[in-house]
């Protein structure tokens, strides 16, 4: 008992600790950075973080995923949620309010929040609406969100209309659940951004509510474009509804996990009703996007049980029991129509889970793999039946040489739907540096043409990330997906990097620190070798090579001398 | 004077710290790790790592490029330099003692050793003796490094005499100068391993001598294949020799810094007779390859000049700004059969230089580039006439999209000769990260074939690298290079892969670790995370899933299944 009431008290340290870093975050913009918006015709303002250099040189605009989190001058309460920009949106469609079919929470209670579905028979997904031709209000924020102040002959390259077409021919998805006002809609898709999404939740060794949210807002700061909440401990759903409702960011889960708390841990005993149960609940929530397992079927499961190393996935592993235990095939693939209606009812997309994705580059590309991808092909025209977004999950581990293939047969099998990779990781022999051997993979598939890139971070197969675990994960996949973008001539990509290859050639040096990455480690390293002390000015030569071996103070006598000499 | 006797004495103290810390890096080996010798014909011993892991799996055996530093039992004398492996080869060779031409060093002194160059009309290069038929025991030796026990058929998968045949069509170079004994000899070739190669040296506002040497031990101790010197600054020929006498693995260098050096700094007062004196020195003391900024031609610089980033290798922009202020041509291409004739004479492989490399993804494969590589073509093959070993440097900052394409055409315009590439960077943005935003284009570029990758650590465009940089650049160069070797189906390449994949199958914690790129910081994120201890047993399940959700728990109970069932 004595015990317990310590451990409360260390929760609620641990607790009031997390709050205070979720403000901290929220007051310290990134260095020489300020929120701007700009306004979409409804007043509905679009966040992006602007980068100020040194006069005369024009400030560098970029995507901000961040939220009220990213600007100084927002109020903030965790208790309330974030500021909810769609509900007058949501207002236009034909939905209506439901009873609540899991046990009030405490927003429910605080905030009067209410709970919507679809009125019977209407059709109120982002792909249906892209179907009949009408651009929705989330199509023009992720518009401007892609496209920015940048216009090509007066018009922004990336219309609201643009994504339409792109959302209604299955190419892209706009992950956005009726019932998360809060989100800032973002799309998913080959013709824009590469995105990248952050993993977050306690298992069931660890963690506070608190902690998840900052876990959440840190993410985000570090430039995630969705959070998956994998949570499998206690508190399961307080913990999601606490993260939703606080979250600008589409929220992706894996409804398995809860499903199998709900039976103690014991896959033989999950059923369909069970599932059902959890899919309702995470949607009245407002999970933006669901991993089901449903392409996993029975007659696949001796392919992968004879690999090198098996199942990896977790909910692969989880209905590849309950399938071998009842001699029956994978209740999701034969309830698949079922789960399709409830996410259709909430505009909930479908992220198809690769439960056979391969577990080392000795099982890459194999028939359990490339089998599954056929049946996600199949589901995939069943979801748009039913008019439900679909993406596709992706592999996993595959050498360098075997990638191409896999982007190129999800596009066939699965009908042009975005592909949504973890990683893949390259080579197994460097635990430790898994953060970076996957973004090698994920540079490369998202180059030709995935969609988003899970990140990894440096305690993948070793344990659970902490804080410096996710933002090196987060680091080295938004390199990897500004590399992707840079390859495919994002008409918006080379913007910062040449701002960067500008502020280096003049030796800018707080310029070059604002315009990176990681601001802070590259300010660190830098006067972590330094003699030079701290930059308020800035000198014409670094500690690389000193005043006499600079080849940038050189290069800029070259360029005089060829100047005077083409005079003459 | 006080003054300077305490930095004096301050350097003693570093310089015991640097000797202390060498020996202790010897005194220790990777974890389950042991030195074993592949013995030669000629009672030559080839060094490797043997990774034992736990009964009764069959222990791992790789490369090793650590010397005599890898082998606990083997006695060090760094006043003695390294053991002289290739003494009793060279005495088969048409050699003649020669003249000391620079200040007679300690190591003559201390060991009478002895200076050679090749007899009056002697080809005593590898690339001569290949042209002959001859395998030499250099070719042996690496055929060996290579092969290890592998053998396909009682044949080792690559032998002395393929080595030989791809020497003498100039597709690989063994760089491997008579005056450096000590050196254990490798291969250069896109159809070997890809190697790594990593830079250390003092700038003028650094380091000790000792320090230099721990460097070089250091780097290979992480896997560095060669190391260049880069050293700007006072001790210049001091520093070399010391390094050079202690190293096991081919030394580089640009011998244009140490002719800077020679005139104080200043550009215009270099001439062809400074550089000359260079070349001979070096030669004397043993580098096994130069880095010659010969192609930089005077007609190039103005497409140069009016880059966003300029030039920014060092050596490309000391010769153009001598190019610019005399008028003339860059004097290495005037003087390149000299050159040619100097390395000839000692067996020095030439680096051709790429002195107009992009310093940023805008300038990436422009007219200035691709205008340099023409002339390395043209260069190799005079190098080629002289019996000399020729490889091609390359850039730089490229992004992704447009990295195949510099492969395609080195291979072209240089008629095959080894290509040796800086990275290439794929994004500007993420300084403090460009170990890894260039690892990530030099494991494509490896993979499309190029042979050799110079590393890049967390500290380029930022300073210069101190210990824990060189190691996170070794790592991710080692995982770039090891990615490419997977990708081009190297008959070793994968059975470390493998052998983790089947560790981490079945728990074997200890086993993954040792079979760690990095065992140190894996084990040391395992435990940072894990609730559970020290791992001297195995657990079956890790702190990432608990119990309940470890999928490679619930992999093998399928796996059962699966195997009941087909037996019924």
């Amino acid at each position: 008992m004595q015990e317990e009431e310590q451990i409360g008290s260390r929760n609620e340290d641990r607790e009031s600790q997390a709050l205070l870093n979720i403000n901290q975050m929220k007051a310290e913009c990134f260095p020489q950075s300020e929120r701007i918006y700009i306004s979409m015709k409804d007043g509905v303002r679009v966040p992006f973080r602007q980068i100020n250099l040194k006069s005369p040189h024009k400030p560098v605009v970029v995507y901000d995923t961040s939220g009220v989190y990213g600007d100084p001058s927002a109020e903030l309460n965790l208790h309330l949620g974030a500021p909810k920009i769609r509900t007058d949106w949501l207002k236009q469609r034909e939905l209506e309010s439901c009873e609540v079919n899991y046990p009030a929470d405490y927003f429910i209670k605080l905030s009067g929040r209410k709970i919507f579905k679809a009125s019977a028979g209407a059709k109120i997904t982002q792909l249906e609406y892209a179907r009949a031709g009408i651009v929705t209000p989330e199509m023009e924020f992720a518009a401007v969100r892609e496209s920015q102040t940048l216009e090509k002959d007066g018009m922004p390259a990336i219309t609201g209309e643009f994504i339409r077409q792109e959302v209604a021919a299955g190419r892209a998805i706009i992950p956005a659940n009726i019932n998360h006002p809060e989100l800032e809609p973002m799309v998913i898709g080959t013709k824009f951004l590469v995105k990248v999404n952050s993993n977050i939740g306690n298992s069931s060794m660890c963690s506070s509510v608190a902690e998840e949210i900052e876990k959440m807002v840190w993410s985000i700061r570090w430039g995630a474009d969705t959070v998956m909440d994998l949570s499998t401990g206690r508190r399961i759903s307080e913990t999601r509804e606490s993260i939703i409702r606080n979250s600008p960011v589409p929220i992706g889960t894996v409804p398995m996990y809860q499903a199998l708390e709900k039976v103690n841990g014991i896959a033989e005993n999950l059923s369909w009703d069970v599932f059902r149960e959890v899919l309702v609940e995470q949607a009245e929530q407002g999970v933006d996007y669901f991993t089901i397992h449903a392409g996993l079927l029975r007659k696949l499961i001796p392919l992968a049980a004879k690999r090198l190393t098996g199942i990896v996935s977790r909910g692969g592993s989880i209905i590849a029991k309950w399938c071998m235990t009842h001699r029956e095939e994978n209740f999701l693939y034969t309830h698949f129509r079922e789960i399709c209606e409830i996410c259709a009812a909430y505009d909930i997309a479908l992220s198809l889970g690769d439960g056979l994705r391969p577990g080392s580059v000795y099982d890459a590309n194999d028939e359990a793999q490339f089998g599954e991808l056929k049946v996600l092909g199949e589901l995939t025209k069943t979801a748009w039946e039913y008019g439900v977004q679909v993406m596709i999950e992706g592999p996993g581990h595959v050498p360098v040489d075997q990638i191409e293939i896999n982007m190129t047969k999800e596009l066939e099998e699965c009908h042009g739907a975005p592909f949504y990779t973890l990683g893949p990781v390259v080579t197994d022999i460097a635990p430790g540096y898994d953060h970076f051997t996957s973004a090698i993979g994920a540079a490369m598939i998202g180059w030709y043409g995935c969609s988003m890139l899970c990140y990894v971070t440096p305690k993948e197969h070793l344990g659970l990330p902490n804080k410096n675990d996710v933002q090196q994960g987060m680091v080295a996949y938004k390199v990897a997906a500004h590399a992707a973008d840079l390859a495919k001539h994002h008409p918006l990509a080379a913007i910062r990097d040449n701002a960067m290859s500008l502020a280096r050639a003049e030796f800018r040096w707080n310029d070059q620190f604002a315009l990176s990455m990681d601001p802070y480690t590259a300010k660190r390293l830098f006067l972590e070798d330094s003699k030079l002390g701290e930059c308020d000015h800035d000198f014409e030569f670094c500690s690389m090579c000193g005043p006499k071996f600079c080849s940038i103070r050189v290069s800029r006598e070259i360029k005089k001398l060829v100047e005077e000499e083409s005079q003459q």
